[in-house]
């Protein structure tokens, strides 16, 4: 087994912190990053934790990320935030439009944070539990870049359009799911390819759109959307949305418009707010224990509620610190210069 | 094969009115109603064409729908709009409250449409559609009678809960999809009933909750949702969002809330406007047209849009009439009073 390292919230922070200070990341970005990318480590979404920074780093070496982009906020009508993030981290984008995100929904009732212009490689659970976090109900979506062939199709075209919903739920965890639209993540393939074994049928399809159950042709070829048609369609609803409705790109288009960052996720994010107390007034305590119920339902038949495990790696996490490869530990410490080690 | 009357949209919208006229709806009900049935036999959506007229007249005899409820409109927010459908049909209240929808999402961006206390027997695709026609992105959503299990579960507690979207395409019918986020309608599982033959695994559970492919013990078990935990997760977002976000019922709720009707659908919507103009000024065409790559694209790898076939029979209908089964249009007419024959 790998050996593993330890480290505290706090430690892991401070880790996440010189990583990207010494790489040319300004403070804001830094802090937003790390914020993110620590929370996904104490979740144990090990894909999007500390890992993410190496490819973080690299990216700005390319020329793709820009550490010292301004987000540039634009309140742009009473429900729309505008956050353009001139080739920076969608997370710091995030964090200077929320604040005005979450006035305008609890005034208007519902709102939109566009994102555009950014890198992004978070997870999104992040930002609609930073809402959820706010006592409001959020949503959001983004392209990826182009995996996914179109119901009926034969050749990848969408993205794996991730879609996420969080539900405040008073004094406990909020209601949070969090999808990737394709039927599977790309990361089961490249696991299935290097245990040398076939993907299940469904999956996948090869370069000429037959089914395939070997990944290697897999990855060559295209994914399939979750559901069929109704996945597919979905995934399309979410190019729209995070797309041409915000003045952005479509998911076949990430790459291109990532010229400088060898194809890094350069995209927008298209992110709603919807305040319970703007809907209810003095209700809204009423029918959010009345949603309780099914809640309760459903955990009642055993069903387990959408991202229970991390909640309990994150109470886990939170006691005992959070564990990753020694070998990924050394990574990080050497992208640290010398002179902030 | 069943003999078929033809009849014109002027005459099968007469044929509606007088059904409805003459069983206690009032003007303002008899129209929306017939306006949606028609449109759904023009498109032919058989299921939610004039065959709904009987269900409708029954529900109302048996005092569930009222056909002289006046909605109440109530500008709720600067992007809420309620409408309290008092026992009356979802489709008045939609048409009440449409204006003011369209009007507070080209002034603020994106605005709900929250309706409560309705009849609901519709295809979302209508309220989609009439939206996209004024230029508006749009979202519908609405919970139904506990069929579905959520995934891991044994027992029906969700909705088929339909979700439908629709993206305007100047000078072309619009991207709309719509569908349940049961893996397959029942009205499937019925006709496997009546045909004798086994439903596919992956449809449905018996009683006890296990895997089942008799579509008998499958009507008296519970439904899967499409696409596993994804499509399960979906499905319960709908629950919250058209139920205690809007302040009325969950789907295993709607059929204790109607009471006096022999368990007809009685719930609440939710229906989401975007505008494309607010969001992108005078940009919006540009970017309108660029989301045109994407649907040329899918059509480009012989992948079909959704909604095409009904755009097709839409041409079809328009041109040479609707076609009904000889049976239905006897029911139908034998429901209109002697007097307004």
């Amino acid at each position: 087994m790998q050996q593993q390292v330890t480290l505290s919230i706090e430690q892991a922070q401070a880790l996440g912190l010189k990583v990207l200070l010494g790489n040319g990341f300004n403070h804001e970005h830094a802090t937003a990053i790390t914020r993110s990318v620590v929370s996904a480590q104490r979740d144990e979404c090990h894909s999007h934790g500390l890992y993410r920074l190496i490819g973080c780093v690299e990216t700005a070496r390319l020329g793709g990320i820009d550490g010292n982009a301004r987000p540039e906020v634009v309140d742009h009508a009473p429900s729309i935030v505008k956050v353009k993030a001139n080739r920076g981290s969608s997370l710091s984008a995030f964090e200077r439009g929320k604040p005005l995100l979450v006035e305008k929904a609890n005034t208007t009732g519902i709102a939109v944070l566009a994102i555009t212009e950014s890198f992004h490689f978070s997870a999104l659970w992040q930002e609609v539990e930073a809402l959820s976090g706010e006592g409001l109900v959020a949503l959001a979506m983004t392209p990826t870049h182009p995996f996914v062939a179109p119901a009926g199709g034969t050749k990848a075209l969408l993205g794996t359009n991730p879609f996420a919903f969080s539900w405040p739920r008073p004094g406990k965890a909020p209601y949070t799911f969090d999808f990737a639209t394709s039927v599977i993540a790309r990361g089961e393939i490249e696991l299935h390819r290097r245990a040398g074994e076939a993907i299940p049928e469904g999956w996948a399809l090869d370069a000429q759109g037959n089914p395939t159950t070997d990944p290697d042709t897999a990855l060559k070829g295209a994914m399939l959307a979750f559901g069929g048609h109704k996945g597919s369609a979905l995934s399309t609803m979410i190019e729209l949305l995070a797309g041409p409705l915000i003045g952005d790109v479509l998911g076949h288009e990430t790459a291109a418009a990532a010229e400088g960052g060898k194809k890094r996720p350069y995209h927008g994010e298209f992110i709603v707010a919807i305040s319970p107390r703007a809907f209810l007034g003095e209700a809204a305590d009423e029918h959010l224990a009345h949603a309780e119920t099914l809640f309760e339902e459903i955990a009642g038949q055993g069903a387990r509620l959408p991202s229970q495990r991390r909640f309990a790696a994150r109470q886990r996490s939170l006691a005992d610190g959070v564990k990753i490869p020694r070998q990924l530990h050394e990574e990080l410490k050497a992208l640290i210069p010398s002179s902030r080690r």
